[in-house]
């Protein structure tokens, strides 16, 4: 029944706010007249009802309104009744503890596992997984857990970002971040570059959008996916 | 009484391991014939074996030994005994899981405030602030908390990168991530590049290396220090 797109980011460069993906959008929303957006992981620290607004702007273009959850007297009442949910990026910290002080992370599994169209962006891509162990962002919250949804059987790494070449910088890669979590952690983890979703329904789940993926399995050398690869043997 | 050594990086580009650094520490050591290394960070995920023999290998250019606390029976025991600790970097959420599994923080603290040189870097040194809540670290493993040793009034990032220019990535830049810090959390953070370091003691905390710092208060509009600038009126 599950129905949920997990997308790298919300804006690929050079265009507006889910602009290069609304007509899917359009698509995947199309028995919802107003969707909920959960704005909890606060982009650049942004209120609620700013953030609320941005995801209004753009819905509009497609005719669907959005209703922010911090809208609700009861937001567990909201994501049950809700045609459809959007959780926006920002900081996937931010994000994971909103979910758990509300006491909001089994109903939205459930209420997504049963069938109603979840869309992710970046920090809402994140929770999709089993934890947030593979978030790019700074902890500067701390959570009761990271375990996440456990939407799908592994981790995301929302824009995944290839090694610089030239780079002088002394920090980690991006694939060397991920090779230290497979020291402590077995499940695969999706590298999703920005303009990448994956798209889960019951018993599919396809990588969507113009570019590759990388893949990365416990105990094995990474690799990449095509567009349109099946990617539900993983786990 | 206490004498700390803040550094952003182990390693400078194009230069060995400690390197950039290894003729002040030289300095910094001058009573210490064996100091203890802490090399819970496992960067790569590297073995503490392996990792104690990279410390070891760099510390025999001025004539010092190092042991790695996992060779003792009594790792607490081994702090207070210690004439000098080095705690290298790596990945700081594992650091920090390790240091609250054997119930190091406190005495690490104590043994530091009461006048035990130290040296971090890296993650040794994100632990040196209030909290680990700006290390760029990948949260691989779910710490106990992410309050850290408290041996200055503020938050520390390494490896401070400055936005690059042209850069067609929608990940937040570190000034953005910081920014976002301070949407939560109150205390200033010291942007540290790579080749800088604090000297912290007694009554003063100065910059060193050849760099500038980008210093991060709450409500502020960040600047830059220069090298040699005391900061200890920062908290």
């Amino acid at each position: 029944m599950q129905n949920i797109i997990i997308a790298s980011t919300s804006t690929v460069h050079g265009s507006g706010y889910l602009e290069y993906i609304i007509q899917d959008l359009k698509a995947f929303f199309k028995n919802a007249d107003t969707i909920l957006f959960i704005p909890y992981a606060r982009p650049g620290g942004i209120s609620h009802e700013d953030y609320t607004r941005l995801a209004n702007k753009a819905f509009a273009k497609i005719n669907i309104k959005v209703k922010g959850i911090h809208e609700f007297y009861n937001p567990a009442q909201a994501i049950k009744n809700a045609q459809g949910i959007f959780v926006g990026g920002g900081n996937t910290f931010v994000l994971t503890n909103q979910l758990y002080k509300h006491n909001l992370i089994d109903i939205l599994k459930q209420t997504v596992k049963n069938g109603t169209p979840y869309l992710g962006t970046s920090a809402g891509s994140n929770i999709c997984g089993l934890t947030i162990k593979t978030t790019n962002d700074m902890p500067i919250v701390f959570p009761p857990s990271f375990n996440a949804l456990g939407l799908v059987p592994f981790n995301i790494n929302p824009h995944y970002l290839d090694p610089l070449a030239n780079s002088k910088h002394m920090g980690e890669t991006r694939e060397t971040r991920i090779k230290e979590f497979h020291h402590f952690n077995t499940p695969p983890v999706i590298g999703l570059r920005e303009g990448s979703w994956l798209h889960v329904t019951q018993n599919s789940i396809i990588l969507k959008g113009p570019l590759t993926a990388r893949v990365f399995e416990y105990n094995k050398v990474p690799y990449e996916v095509e567009t349109e690869t099946q990617l539900n043997q993983l786990k």
